[in-house]
């Protein structure tokens, strides 16, 4: 007796993630209720199951959807507005005034919608966002049917999402509440950063986070400027004082680490705190050299994020992890560092650990969320196939991704979006862009 | 009355590169003998001219095809067979086997149809090769209607091509005539590197090209190790032992330049040399970081190349302009360095002064070849679009690359080939992989 499923995939490669490196070949995968629930040789699936929907994915990889651990996702909308400019110029001169006279929902409503749609596109099944409305975001995600970790954003300065640091928390506990039973939308708090956010409000987002058991999302020694400053006003490098403040812990996800002591690299992973490597963004705003392999080799859980598009330019997980790849081989003077099948679980499972969603998703394993997505690998810019991974990280792009799972429903078919409508993004991508560019 | 054409285009931008930076709106293209005939406003095209075909172009940008100025086509059936290895391991124990395994004429013919495929799917429309069987890679670079400039190799070593200096400088001279009339295929001596080649050959190059006037493509500093050997056999570094041997000249192009002391940057910039910069591969194979922004503010002309497939592992030009323009921005410490417009003109006009060709190709001006190609921006990933240029370096992919035309001849025509088959390429890729992967 054959046993029912939802939907059935054969195809040439299974790369479950978890464990590192294994490639299955001539494997099937089964998804009930929303569920990885089989992965066995196709020559015995069609025997152990009868299932609603059959696919045959030749020449594809079957591999978990990717993670992208760091986002501003609206931010989508000031792609390109200003590049090639020095950090402080950027922010200041450009991106902060754009953001203080144009953000607000239908903004946060549009760029998400873009963003989400170029990162399912993508093969990206699952993002960590840190921007005002998040609860925007959150219902913009659900409705199109991608995973997220929605950031309850605090800071000391006003913006059209809160007036002060009260504020901002109480209007992310009510974000927290209600998403507080959606299996897709999960939450974090998301102070901005060290030099953003003062000491009271930093203590109660400690004390809150380990209330509601959610994560704590943070920019940290983004750059050198950033930990000079402390120096000056706190008389500590900014690690010292989220130390003092309890929040180095298993639940903090610390963006960008790019200058790091020794003693705080040990520190760091002593308390079991994750890093989000935003390989792209730290090379365009010229933020310094992060020390993956020597963070990796340390024992800390590394995962990847694209930063926001006005910072990066794209939200292409694929080439994040390519770029991730290559350059922990050029910081590290060893080509035989970060090698292809870490970069993949830096892309996947590292990015579900850092987000508290290990047991959810970020690999293949038969009970986890059917989050996946197949990439046509019968491309002549991938050939010849020695080694599925290799190609993965190293030769194929986002546009081979062809299907796409979030929790079983299928929001990528043969590469178009099922659960977006691409004119209509592109007609008010276009709008957007005659207000913004004309202002 | 109206001129006749061959072919008018018709699209919302056109970025000619030269001059640098300019981007023409709503513009139109008149090809006439395979050259380019004039730029105009699209409103003032239809009057001024006859063609035989309308293109119109809506939601795409016009610019010159890009120029892969170092490659070794034919390594494209390599491509991921060894990957995060030590570069010494990875080329005696990995790459140098296969190679004396498996490289003869009909490796070289599938090998860089497979690779030209690659290329001009992706916007590439003239590459600087080196390898064995120039003469193979030029017939095929010709039938498949890309321009080429094959590298008369020359190494001290024996190998399935030549048996010693002497004959490779023959076997090149024989291929140099052999294309000596032909519009599309250019040669260049090609003497592998200063470690590898000895001072006698060296010097037969330098007359020779001096002769027929055709430039010399090397690497060159491209690991420390090649220094200190250098420093140990020959009492000086390499690059002052190519000095010696009169070769630092107008003629020169040196690939790679990743380690150089000041005073070397000012004597190749005195030399006129052109240095090609290959990002990927120097930190695939962590090779040392080349200091783009202090050769280029020296006033040296940098071009760009992705290097051979096994060691990059895609010749995607797209992909290492943007990485181009990202890692300069690192390793110069400054967020301005290597704006996108100067990444564009090094993947383009830099490419063709560095080969010789800058009368032929390399922008879109009146009278040089129609060497183009169309790239649709009109999709989400490219959205808004505030800047073209920064679209095309800094979020867009070569999968948006639509048309493709070398010498007004179309190669690629909506994203697919029209003068190589690809399942024919599929499969050959497929049968090499058989041999090379089971022996």
């Amino acid at each position: 007796m054959s046993e029912k499923v939802d939907l059935l995939l054969h195809t040439d490669w299974i790369i479950p993630v978890v464990p590192e490196n294994l490639v299955l070949e001539h494997h099937s995968l089964a998804i009930k209720d929303g569920r990885i629930h089989a992965i066995l040789p196709t020559v015995e699936a069609d025997q152990a199951f009868q299932a609603e929907q059959v696919k045959q994915l030749p020449g594809h990889a079957l591999m978990p959807g990717l993670i992208n651990a760091h986002t501003h996702a609206s931010m989508s909308l000031l792609r390109g507005l200003a590049d090639d400019l020095p950090l402080m110029s950027w922010l200041n001169d450009h991106i902060w005034p754009a953001e203080g006279k144009w953000v607000n929902e239908e903004f946060v409503h549009d760029g998400s919608q873009l963003a989400i749609a170029e990162m399912l596109l993508g093969g990206t099944t699952c993002f960590n966002d840190m921007y005002f409305f998040p609860d925007v975001t959150g219902r913009v995600a659900d409705a199109a049917g991608i995973r997220a970790v929605v950031g309850l954003i605090a800071l000391d300065f006003p913006s059209v999402w809160a007036a002060d640091g009260d504020e901002y928390l109480h209007k992310g506990l009510l974000v927290h509440d209600q998403f507080r039973n959606n299996p897709l939308i999960h939450t974090a708090f998301a102070p901005h950063a060290p030099y953003s956010v003062a000491d009271p409000v930093l203590e109660r987002v400690r004390v809150l986070a380990d209330e509601l058991e959610i994560p704590v999302h943070i920019h940290l020694h983004e750059t050198n400027d950033e930990i000079q400053q402390s120096l000056q006003q706190h008389a500590c490098r900014p690690m010292t004082r989220l130390q003092q403040l309890g929040l180095l812990s298993p639940s903090l996800m610390a963006i960008h680490m790019t200058h790091l002591e020794d003693d705080e690299i040990a520190l760091f992973a002593d308390s079991g705190g994750h890093i989000v490597h935003c390989p792209e963004s730290n090379l365009k705003l010229a933020s310094g050299f992060c020390q993956v392999n020597r963070l990796m080799s340390a024992g800390i859980n590394v995962a990847l994020g694209t930063d926001g598009a006005a910072s990066n330019n794209d939200l292409n997980m694929f080439s994040e992890m390519h770029t991730a790849a290559l350059l922990a081989k050029g910081v590290a003077g060893d080509a035989s560092a970060l090698p292809a099948a870490k970069a993949l679980s830096m892309a996947t499972i590292n990015g579900a650990r850092a987000l508290g969603l290990e047991p959810e998703t970020g690999s293949l394993e038969i009970g986890k969320s059917a989050d996946l997505i197949a990439i046509d690998l019968g491309r002549l810019q991938s050939q010849p196939i020695y080694h599925p991974i290799s190609q993965l990280v190293y030769a194929a792009g986002r546009e081979q991704v062809r299907e796409v799972w979030v929790a079983g429903r299928q929001v990528v078919s043969e590469g178009s979006l099922t659960t977006l409508d691409p004119e209509r993004l592109l007609k008010r991508a276009g709008e957007w862009r005659e207000r913004i560019a004309e202002s």
